[in-house]
């Protein structure tokens, strides 16, 4: 694995690592960690790469490991970048036949988005978007369950992702996550809706198979003088005829990290939140059942995704490095010319440009007056 | 206290009963339980009323009592019928010089509810609509809370109130508190938005002393050949500028009686949910607080809302009984001439007006193709 | 119902006056309220009871009520006293043909258990113990499921009633209830062992179906002064083999009433709190379940205890009124001369007998150096 | 890294091997995984070390990779066998100038123990034994509001440790986990109180700064045929009078690896649990505080061992990763002749002499007919 961004105090280049090297399958040989050559060698230092490794961007790094002898060159490239750093290093790694991770989401918009969809099918490589709440072993087997008619015909969808962070200007205040995440020259046309309501519409599409024909949408800028909505509330509706609301917030204040997700069908319900993601509960009108991670008879998908018996708290970077394992797993099957099994799922670049049409439909629904804006 | 409506198999009528007697403040002295008198008879006897202080209809409960000297005769009706009988009940004690407590909604629309808001003001009479969610202590806490400020200038509302008994079409199958919540004749023209929508739009203005301005609503029949909404999505601007979701559906499978509210202010937030009452949550950034029901410094609202010592759960009947408690109250000051103390407050006929101006506004809105939809 | 004890500053009191009148059918047609007769006359005023009907003992009371005419008397006494005035109004009323609702412990002692015990016996008089925790729905299901083979054999009890709020010397500040609880001559040899102990040993047994027939105790008086234990653990042996722990405490500081049980049986276990009574946990290696007051096939046992639909909660004074409420049928058979449906069950003297001794048995245990001492 | 142990099927093997890496600072360089050298090859393949570092046995490995120049050969080693095998390979390890990471419990006994405390302070190298639970960061801020007095002078422990997959008789029927720790050749004399009872003694010491002086014990072996308890209930006396429970189970059915704690003082308490770790509840008479993972002015105990912002949940691995990377500090802090920060903590060979005394001392009062024995 080569690394583009993540310095050591940026949030989610630590976190890829982490979940990259979490099963012993994944090393980091190279990066180019950051615009400045001193912080990425300083970087590259700390996580005892060799100096020649550590690149001055990504366009070096990709151009010198390819002349490296197989086995020893990097395999494929993380992206772990702001936003808009994403597509050209994504497009460079896969024109020259490296395999992509990218942090979500895949672009700054739906061009770039397009571009890189058509190139992942051209070139036929793997590609991967770290959507990592889809990694957790309860929302594989939600997934599951309503693939199996576990809950009935699907009638009501509510898909939230709460925060508290941005309560404030704190973007003025040196905080760099914040800094980035609210201009949109580095963070894309949404605000709180490219950095987590993309999360909340990926989770809820992904768990239910269905997808999102209509919204009509109500941003907000809450902080005064930020320039990107710190709050949206959407109303959906899905293409079996079942009903939602997505709201996603960073202003409210109080709140960690509460991506949850309700949805009803005609003979039960199903509730799931990534801040207690080891419980998955399941509701008829004959009582509540807590699935548990681990606990009695899961389905393979679960059984997968999970490292360790019941009642050992597996968290977030564990759900993350599934997306990783899942990764490395499709890129042996690639170089070994087979094809991988399918439960080893994760989010794919057709997501990533799901994703920004998301964002985009959102913001013309929010201009607009009439209620209903078609999705796709 | 003489009750319109409540034989021994209604839901409702039970819950007042006891509601109303269980500070030892309220007795029921008579009865107009039914429209069949044999009902009316089997429900009083079993009750323990004189067989002449049963009715065979509230007009002549109420015209009879009149008769009695002061002091024997009935100081108030309760009215327990179903929606379409609850104008012309209150009307005529009104006329008749009692005072009223009635189930939510006031009425069947706003012209009735318009017509009883008047005879209110015209008598000076007490009114006391039972939107009796407001009656537990922590809703009172959570009111007491925002209104002095402790989470700063509201931003987000996030109102929602689920059950999923309704998810089959149980109202042919002899559920009778199906049937008529079904029937456009006798609940009125919202379904589900009429019988919880109403407790949840009720909640979130009284909690944060708000009120909604704008709406969008989607509202849904999921249950084939059902004649009114089980089903609706509505997103709410306020008239400081904030925003807000209110969901509720009785198709929420596997969902009980989950009223629950979140508020976000510019410097906390706060939730509450009804099932689990005696837990009020307040959460900053510097950490959650779960206030219960009798522990250190409440409010005085809280406090003499609260019958017995912490951690002795107080549940729906209590919350309920606190209306009729302050009701009492507030007659006996009236009889006395005198005002009572405003910390003994409860839902007036105002409130109920403004209940069946939602339904309208929401049906309108679900109707319209234009986003927004004018509340007032 | 004459009531014996319970000013209006007193806890229990208003407690027992609002569980006998939830239902409607029992009604406080005379008291002794207190040992002072001004403080006897102001609370039986604000009950709107007749002067003649408030006495100024429980002696006078129970002489002058026999001397009515039948269904004019009074049918029964409720003893809300101090511990120490439990035994003489109870064997007077019993003497005199009236049944008997009385607070726990029952009496001051074993000897005066027992002779409750026999008196109960010879006379035939209905006596219910108010050991309210039985009284919950959910745990009405619990036993019931314990009994049909639900967890399998028992292997193990834990049983907790943890309080905080004798964790200073509040009894020396004004707090009446903490004066005579921390007071042996009032409050019988036992401190928090009497008080909640009992609570807990009776709830213990009646879930389980077990007998305790060795325990090690170990009691400490925490707070410098006081007289009585005030914190109490204990390790149980059961009739079947099974082994378990009890402990009490008012000193575990921030705890509210946090009575709560866990059962593990050789197929599953079960679990349930005080505070949050309407959720019943079974627990297997398949899964865990929540079983909910008035969801699903319960029990007829769960059933028959519960007032109002799933999602509305029952608490604390509804619980308590089950056993007043079954007190009522069992009376009521009595005076038909039939038998009650076991169903409607309630604490009896003998379960009072029971929690005396187990008083004794654990203070007994406590003083000694051996590590195991019989109980029975 | 040099692991002892830890096959690919084994349950602490892996878990050693991702907290090992997690940080990037510890890599797995070399191995003996199993006494079958196949097998031991095997595993070393699998986690694609060089052939000529997987080692026969630990005593080649140890000595082979002692001859290797310094950089290159490993710091230390990981000894995760079963209990009987950690003796002899740590104490080799020692003696050859290798720092050890040891599984625990520490060694089958007590003299073993008390050999390893001896080499450890001869060699002045670093030992750590993985009593994991005491690296969670809601922990760390337990022990650090504790020891600044947050609660005031503590007077009730309770921990628990119940766990429910021995319900049955698995040990037969290839359940290697279940074979190894139910043989007392391999597991020791304590069942589950060596497995995980120990787990909970150092909890409640490490937690409360408080030792057991004094202790009770009932120990069982519920399930018939079994050499060791399974199940553990103990009175525990602290040094400072503070009066506890200690029960641990493998036959609580349903429940997963709940360990959990509470400890109560003269001013407040706190409760803590494993399944839900970054929670801390902080409990007064004014209040209840939740006390979160990365929210708020939390401890610097806290604050280094946190790798995400808060509502990412961290769980067992995270924890386990704590010990190592602070044992890598500590390794480099000798490498480099320097003390490392206290903050950086883990358990010592003196915490894990203490755990073997405690499986002693406990076994020996279950025999005892005398009520306390005393603890050191």
């Amino acid at each position: 694995m080569g690394m583009v961004g993540g310095t050591l105090d940026a949030f989610i280049g630590g976190v890829h690592r982490r979940a990259a090297i979490m099963d012993g399958e994944i090393e980091l040989v190279c990066g180019a960690f950051s615009s400045s050559p001193e912080k990425s060698k300083e970087t590259g230092k700390a996580l005892y790469l060799p100096e020649d490794r550590v690149y001055a961007n990504f366009e070096e790094m990709i151009l010198k490991e390819k002349q490296l002898p197989e086995g020893e060159r990097m395999d494929f490239i993380s992206v772990v970048t702001p936003n808009h750093v994403h597509a050209a290093p994504t497009k460079l790694a896969l024109e020259n036949g490296f395999h992509v991770v990218c942090d979500k989401p895949i672009t700054l918009n739906v061009k770039e988005a397009e571009e890189i969809v058509e190139l992942v099918e051209k070139t036929g490589l793997v590609f991967c978007l770290t959507h990592n709440y889809t990694g957790y072993p309860m929302v594989k087997e939600a997934k599951e369950m309503i693939a199996s008619g576990a809950i009935g015909k699907i009638r009501k969808v509510i898909v939230e992702y709460p925060q508290g962070w941005l309560s404030t200007m704190v973007e003025v205040t040196g905080n760099k996550q914040a800094a980035w995440r609210t201009d949109p020259s580095k963070s894309g046309a949404g605000g709180s809706l490219g950095d987590i309501g993309t999360h909340a519409e990926n989770l809820a599409e992904y768990i239910t198979g269905l997808k999102i024909t209509q919204l009509c949408a109500d941003l907000t800028i809450f902080v005064e003088g930020r320039q990107l909505d710190d709050d949206a509330n959407i109303l959906l509706r899905f293409n079996n005829g079942a009903k939602g609301i997505l709201q996603d917030s960073q202003i409210a204040n109080g709140e960690e990290n509460d991506l949850n997700i309700r949805v009803y069908g005609e003979t039960g319900g199903l509730q799931w939140r990534q801040m207690e993601p080891n419980t998955l509960i399941h509701k008829t009108q004959q009582g509540v059942r807590h699935i548990r991670t681990g606990v009695g008879n899961l389905s393979k998908a679960a059984q997968v995704h999970t490292r360790i018996p019941a009642g050992h708290p597996e968290g977030y970077f564990e759900a993350f490095a599934n997306l990783y394992r899942n990764f490395a797993i499709h890129v042996r099957a690639h170089q070994e010319g087979r094809k991988a099994d399918p439960v080893y799922d994760f989010p794919t670049a057709q997501d990533g440009l799901r994703g920004m049409k998301f964002v985009d439909t959102v913001l013309a629904s929010d201009k607009s007056d009439i209620k209903w804006t078609t999705f796709e």
